[in-house]
C-alpha cells in the first residue's frame, strides 16, 4: 500500500552498543498486537529531543521534557492511546508507568521518558501497560530494532526503520532509528514518534544541536494532512559505547549521518501516509526567505484540491497556482511565477506555458513519485516539503479509525 | 445530496425593479447546459463589491475591480472556465467579452463587470461566449433569478438563491440574490460568486460599507476545504427604482436584510459543499480577540481528521482538542478549555469531562446539523464559522472534476 516502501530487513538494522529494546503485547487497545516498547540505555548515555508545539501536548510529552534534565536510563512507548487531552489524570497515569519501569530496572522514576501514541482524550490504561512491562523487560536485546518499529505502529502499514554507519576519527559509529506516523502528520517540531540511537560519544549540548538540525531537515519538512499531533517527539540517544565525536569534523559527520537516517524515516512516514498512493516532493525556489518558501510549499501540500488532483493523476494544475496565490506571501508578483512538474514547464510568468501539453502533465503525475517545483523569482531562498495525495482510503481510514 | 437544502422556488424570488437577467447555453465547457448569465442594470444604479485576496486573482476579477469605478450597466458571468492563471491573454479575452456585450447593450466597455468560475489555467473560450451573448440578451427579464442561479453553478448540486423584503421609511424594499460555490471555498473577502440586488436607492459609499459588513458576517465565515478561490466576488447592486435608504435607520434595516440574504446564500454553499453530508457550526467563545477565535474555529473546520470524524459520526473528539492546540493561539492555557457538542459537555478544563458518555457524542453527531462549541475562558470575544464534513464524495468529485 505504501509508496515505494517495504518493511526493513532486520539484518540491515545494525545494533547500537548500549541500547537494548524489548516489546510486549499489553492489550492497550487491541489484543494480540505488539503495543509496548521498552528501551534500556547504558549508564552515561546522552539524550536529546524535540517535541510538538501543539498547546494540547500530551501528558507523556510534558513528563519526557521534564525527565530529560536527568541522566536518562530508559524509554517506554505505548501505542493505542495517546494520553493527550487527559488533564491531571493523564499525568498521574503516565507517571505510574514510569514508576513501575524504574522500579523494575533499578533506576529513578525521573530517569524514564514516557511516550504514547494513539487515540486522543481517552484514559490511558496504565494498569494494563504496567502489567505488560515484565514481558517487555524479559525481551530486552540489542537486535530488536525491527520488533521495536512494529511495536509503535498505529495506522502505519509498514514498519519504519533505518540504519547507517559512519567513520569518525576514532572509529566507526553506528546510527539506527525507528519512527511511526501515518495520520495527524504535520510536525511542528518533530514527528509523531521517532527514536534514533548511536553508539558515538557526544556531549548533550552538541547532541541537542544536531538533533534540532536533523529534525528541521527531515520531520519538520513533511506533511500528510496538516494536523500537528499532540504527541510529536523525536529523540536522539547517544550511548558513548563507540567512538568519541568531539571535533567539529566528527560532529559534522555524525550530524550528517543522523540527518540521513531522520530523512529516511520522515520520508517513510509520508510514503506510508494514510491512504497515500503518491509521494510528492514540493520544492519552492527563489523566494525572499526560507520561511515564505515553506509557506508556499505547505499551502500546496495541504490543499485538498491539489492532493485529490495528485490522487487522480489529473494535471488540474491551476489548483497549484491558486494555492500559491493564497499562501500569504505579501506582495507576491504572480506574473513572475513559474511552475514545473518534474522537468515539464507548466506555467511561465504566472500563466499557462504556451508549449505545455496536458499529456506531459499526465505522464509526470502518473508516476508514484514526482516533484512539483514553483519558482517565485523574487529572491534566493528555497524550501522543500514532502507530502502525499488525498485518496478515498484517507477518508476510509479516518472515518473508521477506532471502530 | 446537499444538507437540508432544496432548490429555491422561483415564485418566492421577488423580482428587483431595475434588474433584468438573461441566460444562455454557450457551450463554454460542456454542451446543453446553462453557462452564461447577463445582468442588465437600470441607469443610475449603485454597485459595490468585495473580491478575493488570492494573489493569483483571475483576469475578470482584475477587470471588475477596475470597471467598478464607472457607472455600471451590466454584468456578464460564465461558468466552466475561471480565466485564472491565464496572464495577459486572459485579460484580453475577458475584455473581448465585455466589449461585445457593451456594444450590444449600447454602453461603454468600462461599464460591464465580467465574472468567471470553473477550471483554472485554461484559456477562456471567449469566442463561444461572445456567440452566446445574443441568446442571453434576448432572454433578459426581471423574473429570471432562478435561471440565473442555475447558470452560474459548477459542482453545485442545488441552485442557490434567497429573497427578502424589508420596510424602509419610504416604502418596501426588495432584496434578492444568488450565489454559487461548492469546492475551493474559503472566502478571504467574499465567496466564489455572489450577486445580491435591491431596488432601494443607496449611495455607493454606503452600499460599499454595507456590502463589506454583510460579507464579513456571511461568506467570510464559511469554509468547505480551506482553498481560497482565485475568483471570489460578492457584488451588491442597488438600482434605486424603489424606496430611498439614506437615514441611519433605513441603512441599518437594509444592511440587516442584505446580511440575512448573504448568510442564507453562504450557508447554502456549505450545505452543498462538495460531498457534504453534515452542516456544522463551529463556535469559539471567550477568546481574547475575534481574530484568535477565528483562528481556532478555522483550525477545527479545516482539519481533515476532524472533518472525516464528522463524516463518520464518530465522536473522536480528541482530534478537535488537537486542532485547538495547534491553531497558533499564543499562551493558550489548555487546562481552561471546555468543549461542547451541541449541549453535551465533552471536555472540561482541557480533559475529558467525567460525566461525558460516548453515546451522547454519537447522538449529537448523527444529526445532519450540529454545533461544535469551544470555550477558551480567557476573554470576551467570540467567532462562528460554518463548515461541512470531508466524505468519500469530496475525493470522488475532485479526483474526477474535469473528466
Amino acid at each position: 500500500v505504501a509508496v515505494n516502501l517495504r518493511a526493513p530487513d532486520a539484518a540491515q538494522l545494525h545494533p547500537v552498543a548500549g541500547v537494548e529494546l524489548g516489546v510486549a503485547m499489553a492489550g492497550v487497545r487491541k489484543a494480540n498486537r505488539k503495543d509496548l516498547l521498552v528501551v534500556r540505555l547504558a549508564p552515561g548515555s546522552s539524550v536529546a529531543g524535540v517535541f510538538t508545539r501543539n498547546r494540547f501536548c500530551a501528558a507523556p510529552v510534558l513528563l519526557a521534557k521534564r525527565h530529560l534534565r536527568n541522566p536518562v536510563r530508559a524509554l517506554v512507548v505505548n501505542t493505542g492511546n495517546a494520553n493527550a487531552g487527559t488533564g491531571a489524570d493523564g499525568l498521574r497515569r503516565a507517571l505510574a508507568v514510569c514508576r513501575a519501569l524504574a522500579s523494575s530496572l533499578g533506576c529513578k522514576v525521573g530517569q524514564v521518558l514516557p511516550f504514547s501514541t494513539g487515540v486522543i482524550m481517552e484514559p490511558l490504561p496504565d494498569a494494563r501497560i504496567v502489567a505488560g512491562l515484565p514481558q517487555a523487560i524479559a525481551d530486552l536485546q540489542a537486535g530488536n530494532w525491527l520488533a521495536a518499529a512494529e511495536a509503535i505502529m498505529t495506522t502505519d502499514t509498514v514498519a519504519k526503520a533505518a540504519s547507517v554507519q559512519v567513520r569518525l576519527s576514532s572509529g566507526r559509529a553506528t546510527i539506527t532509528g525507528i519512527a511511526k506516523g501515518s495520520g495527524m502528520i504535520r510536525p511542528d517540531m518533530a514527528t509523531m514518534l521517532g527514536f534514533v540511537a548511536t553508539d558515538a560519544k557526544i556531549a548533550r549540548s552538541a547532541l541537542q544541536r544536531i538533533t534540532k538540525q536533523a529534525a528541521d531537515a527531515s520531520f519538520n519538512c513533511i506533511t500528510v494532512d496538516g494536523d500537528t499531533s499532540t504527541n510529536d517527539a523525536f529523540m536522539c540517544l547517544a550511548t558513548g559505547k563507540g567512538p568519541v565525536a568531539r571535533s567539529g569534523k566528527d560532529l559534522k559527520a555524525i550530524g550528517a549521518a543522523l540527518t540521513q537516517v531522520a530523512q529516511q524515516l520522515a520520508q517513510a512516514i509520508v510514503r506510508d501516509g494514510e491512504g497515500a498512493t503518491k509521494f510528492v516532493t514540493v520544492r519552492v525556489e527563489r523566494g525572499r526567505s526560507a520561511a515564505e518558501c515553506r509557506k508556499v510549499a505547505y499551502a500546496i501540500a495541504h490543499s485538498p484540491l491539489v492532493k485529490t488532483a495528485f490522487f487522480a493523476s489529473d494535471p488540474n494544475l491551476g489548483r497549484i497556482l491558486a494555492a500559491i496565490g493564497y499562501a500569504g506571501v505579501a506582495g507576491l508578483d504572480t506574473s513572475k511565477v513559474d511552475l514545473y512538474l518534474d522537468e515539464v514547464l507548466v506555467a511561465k510568468s504566472g500563466g499557462r506555458h504556451a508549449g505545455y501539453r496536458e499529456d506531459q502533465g499526465v505522464a509526470a503525475m502518473r508516476k508514484p513519485e514526482f516533484t512539483v517545483r514553483a519558482v517565485l523569482n523574487r529572491g534566493k531562498a528555497a524550501a522543500t516539503v514532502w507530502t502525499c495525495d488525498l485518496s478515498f482510503d484517507y477518508v476510509k481510514i479516518n472515518a473508521e479509525y477506532r471502530s
